[in-house]
């Protein structure tokens, strides 16, 4: 497997210089709040005063899940999960709507669906299997899986970066993945399952008592240590694997890295386990309505961007909150300083 | 005074079909959070299945308080007013760097800066006065000043909406006028005004307490009841009640409106009263770091769109928090429904 282990921790040796020139800017210190860490720390990922975002990119990977046929995890039965990708090719789905109001380019990521796609020019076919194995009886999959997986998703992104793009987010498509990342943030975090199973697409009380159940004989059966390739190995999915390949190769590369919700960011907590060090490329969008995600968020020191209640995954959060950034990098790159606009500053 | 009483309470007759059309999109109902909240107003305000939003707008009105030529509750002296305008004008601001993002027009209005302002296309002039007295000494305007400054705040929206404007946002510019926010909120709300006064545009915590000391003793030399007129006249700005006849007539022509942070609501609070079908029109889209606003909007039970620690006012939350009214409108118009794309609904 790829160690990942070149992942610098970001550092500028103008990092002052680029305070001085948020600071300068004609509007109170600190009063565009949390745009100006976003443009202090892209500005440092660049090494740049003035950083730039290039052809802005989301990758949705999608994948199945053993535990989802018994449907007792989830409302929505498995079969949606090729459904949804095919709504993603047709251009029908929320993020395709979010993604092409804020002119960034989607691809869409057979990662390990239970059906075969036709050809279609935004689809990549990267299929592992046909969907993960049940983790009630047995490891979601193969550590050579798990490593193809990882791999997979790593080149993914290399091949968007070489087509000029800084800055990219991630998303998926699941049916029962908001499982598997219940129990890698279980593993991850060492918090209790309970604290860490939500309502995912929409069970009720009586569902998510039934899911932690569930789940909760699955950390038992497994009883794995926490290296990243075990834990990504036995809750799976592909999906999530291919995420964590993704984030690391996108961060050795030195992209901005945009989090989504719950699925996305127990990618990245396994990811933070092979090199901690990418978290410095990552910018939080939103803090998801699925209960463990803001726990996820605070194991991480995070602060999201936004907060709207969402629950989609898909990579909405992350398309959503790409103006924002902008506004972040665009203030740094247009407004005029007190010099500039002859302004009088704070007396 | 324009009575402005013919505001309508929103209503639809079709609000059912409109969250027909919402919950039959391809996601899990309520999964896009507080964009479906948003999506559904602004449709019962169009009265429409399929709304939109044509010509956003954002008007920054600027005006000079008597209270801050002391310079005892603003760090920054009174010609940064003037200069700010002038900053608006050569598009230097934050404001004017978020809007051209956003495609938003902006407008600058004089609504009474201490200054004598060259033309320029972009500034519309409808000064009441070289600035308000100081509300230590008496109140900050003639009742008549007053409703001259709600009907030219009016009359600048009907101009906007008669160019095909169907969404409006309000900012604001004046060295001062957090002090006028937290006196109306205090007389509106009735809460202290401890509860009122935060930094601003950056006082210390000995200026906070000095600011509220200065504000507490207005308060009590005034002593006057909550009618909008008495409370806009006597506690000013010129520019927040612009921004409350502004609203009025917003709400009248049906039009959404974008309330910014601090200032604009505490306008808004005063316009509640006037007519409180008002709020029926509004959007709120943050909450400011000026620690009264959170109460403010506790006071209206408003959620607002971002909460991104800023406070600099010129309307910059109303910007931010445009892409995501889009893409609230967005979605309930080019999403697929489970019938269109063939995806199966929860079991």
């Amino acid at each position: 497997m790829k160690k990942f282990n070149i992942i610098p921790a970001i550092s500028s040796n103008i990092k002052e210089d680029i305070q001085d020139k948020i600071n300068n800017k004609t509007k109170p210190i600190g009063s565009l709040g949390l745009l100006e860490q976003v443009a202090l720390k892209i500005a440092i990922i660049q090494n740049t005063l003035s950083p730039t975002l290039n052809n802005p990119s989301i990758v949705v990977f999608a994948g199945d899940h053993g535990i989802a046929k018994d449907g007792e995890v989830n409302p929505f039965p498995q079969e949606v999960t090729w459904q949804m990708v095919c709504n993603f090719l047709n251009e029908g789905a929320a993020i395709n709507v979010f993604s092409k109001q804020n002119k960034i380019s989607l691809t869409v990521v057979d990662s390990g669906v239970n059906y075969d796609f036709d050809k279609h020019s935004n689809l990549i076919k990267a299929k592992i299997d046909y969907g993960t194995k049940n983790y009630l009886h047995q490891p979601a999959m193969s550590k050579e899986q798990c490593i193809q997986a990882i791999s997979k998703g790593a080149k993914i992104v290399d091949d968007i970066y070489n087509n000029k793009s800084n800055i990219i987010g991630f998303g998926e498509m699941g049916i029962g993945n908001t499982s598997s990342a219940s129990l890698l943030m279980s593993t991850v975090t060492g918090l209790p399952i309970e604290e860490c199973v939500g309502s995912g697409t929409g069970l009720d009380n009586d569902g998510i008592i039934k899911k932690q159940e569930i789940l909760k004989k699955v950390l038992e059966k497994h009883q794995i240590d926490t290296s990243p390739l075990n834990m990504l190995s036995t809750y799976g999915g592909f999906e999530i694997a291919m995420i964590c390949g993704a984030i690391l190769q996108a961060a050795e590369l030195k992209m901005t890295i945009l989090i989504d919700g719950f699925i996305v960011t127990s990618a990245l907590l396994v990811a933070s386990k092979i090199n901690s060090n990418v978290l410095d490329y990552c910018i939080f969008s939103h803090n998801s309505n699925e209960q463990g995600h803001q726990k996820m968020l605070n194991y991480l020191n995070a602060i999201p961007l936004l907060n709207l209640g969402l629950r989609l995954g898909e990579g909405t959060g992350a398309a959503l909150s790409y103006p924002l950034v902008q506004s972040a990098v665009n203030f740094l790159n247009e407004m005029a300083s007190f010099k500039d606009a002859t302004v009088s500053n704070k007396e």
